[in-house]
């Protein structure tokens, strides 16, 4: 590892008011694309409100002098050309869609953030060594389609525009009909190669949607990696009967096994101990009526940890201990795997780095790992990249109700502001 | 007690395979009303299907020489005049209406079964003492509107046509509306009293719905009363939150909160023991997302119990149990308790009766209780009523497999004609 870090630093610290200023007004601004009347934000990809966010940022980008571009999948650039152009491009960002009814920081920040630093460091520093770019991802929140990272993952290569999933969103309309109808993918479409091969680095500054920052009372988060994630739905099958005729011993109360199952796997998970984390978040009867016995109880089990051998000890343990305790009721157990992501490293050097500018600046920070995905850990496979961390009061996440200080979010675009200027500006460049 | 019984059967027991074979035209017959292409059957109260299932046994009842009326709310009788008439009225029937997507017994058996046996008793035994009518309840199950018994529950006083509650079906339609939309309750509507006060009798014949016949080997059930029946809805209030960036330890996840309820009131009827039942039979999950932890549970309880002070104590203890599992994961719980039915006895002498009619025709029978709430038991508020069951397969109830044989539904009718003769026949007479 090359010795990085104070020395890239420009010497002189950002202007946070400045910059908190600037970003402030822009999460603001960004806010108003897919606000409802109840505080909230609902941007899904291709529809309306998601194309007038991202017109409008275009528009914006394009005022301040930025060279502006979409990809053939709705990923939107802005571009300051470097004066060596062909040593490649930095590239920092996050995305613009959001879940029904989410906040205005997640994802939003990250697009916000990384205006706020390019244009400031290019006024502060005029043309970079470095191609400097900013991202405004098309998708990451999976929130229309049963798809994820559909803006990092074409950009990574994992997906492409030549093979779209064949996949529907709640009204049945195909993902490949809502980007056709959005104007991307035509045969009209300019050119450009939505797969990546310029990068250099991508940083992501991100709202935490946890509680550890805040409960540390640290002001920046240095992601180390992104915890294994796996996903199932379990189906329990019993026999529906009335509730009032069906005596307790002669029953196979699908609902009755299923709570039991929830409470097993609660427990196992506690047994693991942090960072290990498990949840049933959906579950649904059939049929679901005050006076008749479940039938059928389908749930999923959402299992996350850093370390993939325990992730996978984990969700085997769970399986086993599941069939059992069906058995015992003569219940019917299946179940269906349908996502299951490795953990991801950062980039060790980009992270050691990101912790010297804390260092430097006087800024506490926590090394974490996230529980959550994000666009970063797609775009590390193609190229060195970071993810940065900023506080969330009470760990809210993907509601209203989320928020970040303008101190704190100030405190997320200096950090930025200080890497992208060693990336593309300082004399050693990228890494 | 009198002492009723053997002495009241007509010396020659009834024709079995005559009353089967127009059991069955009937019942087929009439499942043709509001039949689906599943072979399931939807009548739900003043639709169409059911305007047309009463019309068209109107229809029937008139051909065959009854004398037939609609009340102000749409129950349908059909009368045979009694050579002494002021002696008042033996009556017998159950419900027209069904739950969505039903069987094609339940309610309808009770029908076509009185009908099956006042035909036979006229054509064999003319003119009856007392006054003989069949009745179509307008409706018992509760499945339209959030109302049970609107149908026995006017003839009984309990409701009237002059107070209609204010309630609405999934349309937002209200009771009233739909009432009137079906031509009750006009006021051009022919003035007869829904309350009745000439009934010296009713007897209603009814599949189980359960499985005691079927597991004991018998004919016929013998009701000697109907469990009491407590409905609550309980609401558990935790926190959503990001199930990937949550600690296990600082989760308070209502959805862990309400299985470990779940399991708890199963365990706790459990060491109630028989007739005890309980059950949890309607959960819903809010956000109902696989990563996001649950924030709200709603879940209904559904406890049954042939002795009132074992039923109140049992959702005591509950509430109890409950509300420290709660207060242990720091949840909020909140109950609202939206049905309180009373244990019913049906008639004694009328039970005893049955039982004798039994053991003279050699059926095999056992003595139980009701499970299900049924027309009988707010029927009993105003005569004496007994309810006697025939078998249901399996003990499925409210589906379209709810099946019954024909021999099985033949022992029934049998039983119920040599009742009615008793009843209406006999010179002893009624009760």
């Amino acid at each position: 590892m090359r010795h990085a870090g104070s020395s890239r630093l420009p010497e002189e610290a950002p202007d946070i008011s400045r910059l908190s200023d600037s970003l402030e007004e822009a999460i603001h601004w960004l806010s108003r694309y897919g606000a409802d009347s109840e505080g909230g934000v609902t941007r899904l990809l291709y529809t309306d409100s998601w194309q007038q966010a991202q017109a409008a940022l275009a528009e914006r980008m394009q005022q301040a002098g930025l060279e502006v571009y979409y990809d053939e999948v709705g990923n939107l650039y802005g571009r300051i050309e470097g004066a060596q152009p062909h040593l490649g491009t930095i590239l920092t960002g996050s995305h613009i869609d959001t879940v029904r009814h989410g906040g205005k920081y997640d994802g939003a920040y990250g697009i916000a953030a990384g205006l706020t630093a390019l244009l400031y460091l290019a006024q502060r520093y005029g043309k970079p060594r470095y191609n400097l770019e900013i991202v405004s991802f098309c998708e990451e929140e999976g929130s229309r389609f049963p798809l994820t990272y559909w803006g990092s993952g074409n950009v990574s290569g994992r997906y492409s525009p030549d093979r779209v999933p064949d996949i529907y969103d709640d009204a049945g309309l195909s993902l490949k009909e809502a980007m056709l109808a959005a104007g991307f993918c035509s045969q009209a479409s300019r050119a450009w190669t939505v797969r990546r091969e310029d990068l250099r680095a991508f940083i992501e500054l991100h709202i935490e949607q946890g509680a550890v920052l805040e409960r540390e009372g640290s002001s920046i988060g240095v992601v180390q990696g992104i915890v294994g994630q796996k996903r199932l739905t379990f189906e329990v099958i019993g026999e529906a009967n009335h509730a009032g005729t069906t005596p307790m011993a002669w029953r196979r109360d699908a609902l009755a096994g299923a709570a039991e199952m929830v409470g097993y796997m609660e427990k196992l998970a506690q047994s693991y101990g942090p960072p290990m984390v498990a949840t049933v978040g959906s579950l649904t009867l059939t049929p679901n009526l005050a006076n008749v016995i479940p039938g059928k109880v389908s749930f999923t089990l959402d299992a996350r940890h850093s370390d993939g051998g325990e992730l996978s000890s984990f969700c085997s343990e769970a399986a086993a201990g599941l069939g059992d305790l069906a058995a015992r009721r003569g219940l019917i157990l299946t179940s269906h795997e349908w996502m299951n992501a490795e953990p991801v490293m950062m980039d060790a050097e980009l992270t050691g780095w990101v912790e010297d500018i804390c260092t430097q600046r006087d800024w506490s920070r926590v090394r974490m790992f996230s529980g959550a995905g994000h666009d970063a850990q797609v775009m590390q496979s193609i190229c060195p990249a970071a993810l940065v961390f900023v506080p969330s009061r009470g760990g809210v996440s993907h509601s209203p109700d989320e928020y970040t200080s303008a101190e704190e979010l100030a405190a997320g675009v200096s950090v930025l502001t200080d890497l992208l200027y060693g990336l593309a500006y300082d004399k050693e460049g990228a890494l």
